[in-house]
């Protein structure tokens, strides 16, 4: 077992096998997942974005459905008996067709099929979600079942989210709910590549912590990671810049509570290993910004599921889907 | 009838005739809804503000509920077939007991039963619900059923705000969901009753607009429909403060649509009588702060149900109890 987590309540009684692959920028990982944990897992190098940007929209899209192939097979070579697959996708996923309706990293894709072709290729359903949705569901799952509405935030390299309601996925009328990675913390702020100016992923993500760090500190080096140890070291810039990109969570986190008044908050996503440095002012800020009603009433959580958080959900996605068939 | 609205496919199949209540700032507004629309209405002066502020607080409940029963009484003396009632009220419900837990507007009401007493006193199914919440019901029941989802935007001293998702209120966790007005579109801007700066409501509302129009001009009269008058005699600063209400309402609605994706968006309210005031500027603004997926994907209109849609909705919620009942 790679990883253990406490699935039984949901995949042992029937001893389910469930492949979950989790879509990232230059690789897919892909996952066994069962009733005790991560079974077995693999990355395949894929480089989505690459053919996206090189090859015409057809031959890309044939590319990417070999490449979740080719994955899928590895995972039947280890375990056989896998009954069902879920796919945890960078895109908007229509939630009529369960096609990619549009995936804003992946130039071309337009209203394609990818579960489909995957699903009649294996013989065995096939679920497409997006892929921050199927880390909420992980992160909702994990964390016992017991919650009736749950905001997952991934801190990476941008900022998205999923909202889990009465146990259920919630991809909005176009499956573009949650793009909470584009809400304007700072109106007239850092230029974002969806055209708009200050939104959150531009300060609460890995590069905005990278942003603030040059802009405070005038050196032009490291990625977020190194701004961690710096800070762990006391320079005062990388502190700031961590404390910046708490502060926008919480200034976004606020926004988001205001409209869907959930009851439990996760935050996953790599951002999330340096937890430490932005706890003590994202608590701050949330409470400041929260209507009063709301002060102390919302349980903040880190990820349970850690960067398997993807491929638990996209598997129990792809579970829930078996069961419905 | 006074104002006539099509509800025949939900209310006149069984002749149903049901009181639907808004209670305002100072006064409760009272109905009578069948299938053809408001057939009768009625105000009861009743300045719950002024009890909460003045009683102690089960006083003030009894007060309450004495005025409440007074629209009740008088709408069945006019119609004895009545088989239920709504309320809209001005707080926060708790969506599992259905208690009124906190009234920001009506200080000293912490978790009453307005219902359970009514509905004894009558012997008539009674439901509560937070009052932007029932013109969210009305004005979905209004727009013919077929919408998903559906956000409400309520301008008026304050601005509130609804979501109906699958043909049901979504009332939030602790029944907060949709305090919009709340969320902030200008950090560190004007100071805001709930203690931050900023919030929508500070700018979007007729307060809002009364405010933008003294800061811009100078002058300190008037109200928001004075500004109005003002705009159509073509005063640049009462121009400018209503294009200021219409971006801020754009900016919100932005944040709001990244969360929530809904279909569809009606904006209601007394300040959309002055809606040809703020239509351009609000839609230019929408579709530059909405990521680019959603631009021109997501229909906004007016309130059909106008200053009806409070009594409207509060009574068809009543009506959908009274079939659950």
């Amino acid at each position: 077992m790679l990883a253990e987590f406490n699935l039984e309540n949901i995949l042992s009684r029937d001893d389910a096998h469930v492949v979950g692959i989790d879509v990232g920028g230059t690789n897919l990982r892909v996952g066994v997942v069962n009733g005790s944990g991560l079974a077995w897992e693999h990355r395949v190098q894929a480089d989505f974005s690459r053919m996206c940007r090189e090859l015409p929209a057809e031959q890309a899209l044939v590319a990417i459905i070999e490449a979740l192939a080719t994955g899928i097979r590895m995972a039947l070579d280890q375990y056989p008996q896998v009954n069902a697959v879920g796919i945890g996708f960078p895109g908007f996923i229509d939630p009529t067709t369960q096609q990619v309706a549009q995936s804003p990293n992946l130039p071309g894709l337009l209203n394609v099929d990818i579960s489909g072709p995957l699903s009649q290729m294996f013989g065995l359903p096939v679920i497409v979600e997006n892929d921050a949705l199927a880390a909420a569901y992980g992160e909702y799952v994990l964390g016992g079942l017991d919650v009736r509405s749950l905001v997952y935030l991934g801190l990476g390299t941008g900022v998205g989210g999923g909202f889990i309601l009465d146990g259920k996925p919630f991809p909005g009328f176009h499956g573009v709910a949650m793009e909470v990675g584009h809400i304007i913390v700072e109106p007239d702020g850092r230029q974002c590549g969806c055209g708009n100016r200050g939104c959150l992923e531009q300060y609460a993500s890995a590069s905005g912590v990278v942003l603030s760090y040059r802009e405070l500190s005038g050196r032009h080096e490291g990625d977020a990671a190194f701004v961690a140890r710096q800070a762990e070291l006391g320079d005062a810039h990388a502190l700031a810049a961590y404390r910046r990109a708490a502060e926008a969570l919480a200034q976004g986190l606020a926004s988001i509570l205001k409209v869907l008044d959930a009851q439990h908050v996760v935050i996953g996503g790599g951002m999330s290993l340096a937890w430490s440095l932005m706890q003590e002012a994202f608590h701050t800020r949330l409470q400041q910004d929260l209507i009063p009603v709301l002060r102390q009433r919302v349980s903040v959580g880190i990820s349970q599921g850690g960067d398997h958080a993807g491929i638990l959900g996209a598997a129990l996605l792809g579970h829930a889907a078996k069961l419905r068939s």
